[in-house]
């Protein structure tokens, strides 16, 4: 099957009768794709509030009504219960679990969190003719911890994970300006060519992803990352927490070009 | 006293021990100037989300933790309590007091919203060469009720509210472009032309504020308006609402050229 060229209802439909249980990258060309949180109301105020003073590494694409898994804004009526293809439950910060469906456990009084993903802002950055190096290498991208703290809501807290893509020197002020303009998207980087000012000792050795080839002529760039707020979350060890498992993501009806301003 | 040429923590101080108690209209020019709504944290969740969808009317600058009074980005150690010089307190939608100090009846699950202002733009528009009528004419800027339906949030909902200027059309572009620069304090017009189509029937007639003269060669802008966030809380009648006083807004120590991206 040619998941690229589907529309993001046919992949969905799939992804929900369980046909579709793998990674999504790929899939659904020039649609943009969202992570998940999930965490009961009682946290959902101090985590929306985390997204809201951290917007960079957290960027809120829609949060569902409390005990509500219709997601209105990013697709037409889709079930964040059973519309991304993997789930992880964690209790106490502890992984238990991955399932393909959370119907079962959905509690009336959880709240979904969709956060942007950068997997939007590579394909602008392809289309504006600036190489990726992990997509080029067949990687995922390396990401790491750093120096960078968040501002803290409530438990959660910590420092910002980011991702790195090396970037020629000639095309670092296109590559500022292409991410610049999608803030929903994480946006513009954080750090552009000294990696141990933001805490990162050994580029070649990410604490998630994989090692991607720095060439001659190449500046280290930097962007707030995804990883961010489940790692806040994870940290905070809430008694119950559901995310997508790592690359399964929720493929939205919305275009990845229209996340710019 | 010169209270345009004071800094924002010399206006606090005279704020806070009440030799302010008016307008802070035009003072501490260059600053941005901030809405405020305080809600128990019973309702804070529903309110950020609210504000999460509603972003063009409600433009959140700064949310302080459950019972805490301290703003602390929008300006070095302020007080939410004492820090405007006038409050008014509602109860179940109805205004029941103004008040210069709100410490005596701080609850320590109040939750204090920041919320952007258009005055931050408007001195963009003017150093722009972008005529600003009401300020010309010395009188409030025309506010209008309009048929443009909100996101809803738990018992926050209702329609946006606006803010008119008539901008020349050979200027409307430039207009567009600067305020659009802004989103922290509204951004972008949201209709240009045709009043009628948005549900204003007479822009004569403001619902809030004072009509202006729409000369010859003008069309009449509409931006989302603060007041949005503020109708919305009053209509859905919460036991208790803290609001500022109408013109009677927080000082920041935020220059408005950094409120651009």
């Amino acid at each position: 099957m040619n998941y690229s060229a589907m529309s993001p209802k046919e992949v969905r439909k799939l992804i929900k009768e369980q046909k579709i249980t793998g990674q999504t990258s790929g899939m659904c060309a020039g649609y943009a794709q969202a992570n998940l949180c999930i965490l009961p109301k009682e946290l959902a105020f101090d985590f929306l509030l985390f997204c809201t003073r951290n917007p960079r590494p957290c960027p809120v694409l829609e949060v569902g009504d409390a005990g509500s898994r219709i997601i209105k804004e990013m697709a037409d009526n889709a079930d964040a219960a059973t519309d991304f293809p993997k789930y992880r439950i964690w209790k106490n910060g502890v992984l238990t679990k991955e399932v393909n469906d959370i119907s079962d456990i959905w509690q009336s009084d959880f709240v979904y969190f969709l956060i942007g993903c950068s997997f939007s802002f590579e394909a602008e950055l392809i289309e504006a003719g600036i190489p990726v190096r992990h997509i080029e290498e067949s990687r995922n991208v390396p990401m790491f911890n750093t120096n960078i703290p968040l501002k803290k809501a409530g438990i959660f807290g910590g420092n910002m994970v980011v991702s790195m893509r090396p970037i020629p020197y000639d095309l670092v002020v296109k590559t500022v300006n292409v991410t610049a303009a999608m803030p929903r998207v994480h946006g513009a980087p954080i750090h552009i060519g000294n990696p141990k000012l933001i805490g990162i000792n050994d580029i070649s050795k990410p604490d998630y992803g994989d090692a991607v080839t720095v060439k001659d002529g190449e500046i280290p760039v930097f962007w707030p990352c995804g990883v961010t707020p489940q790692n806040a979350v994870m940290n905070a060890k809430p008694p119950i927490a559901i995310t997508h498992s790592p690359g399964h993501m929720f493929i939205t009806d919305i275009k990845n070009s229209s996340l710019k301003y």
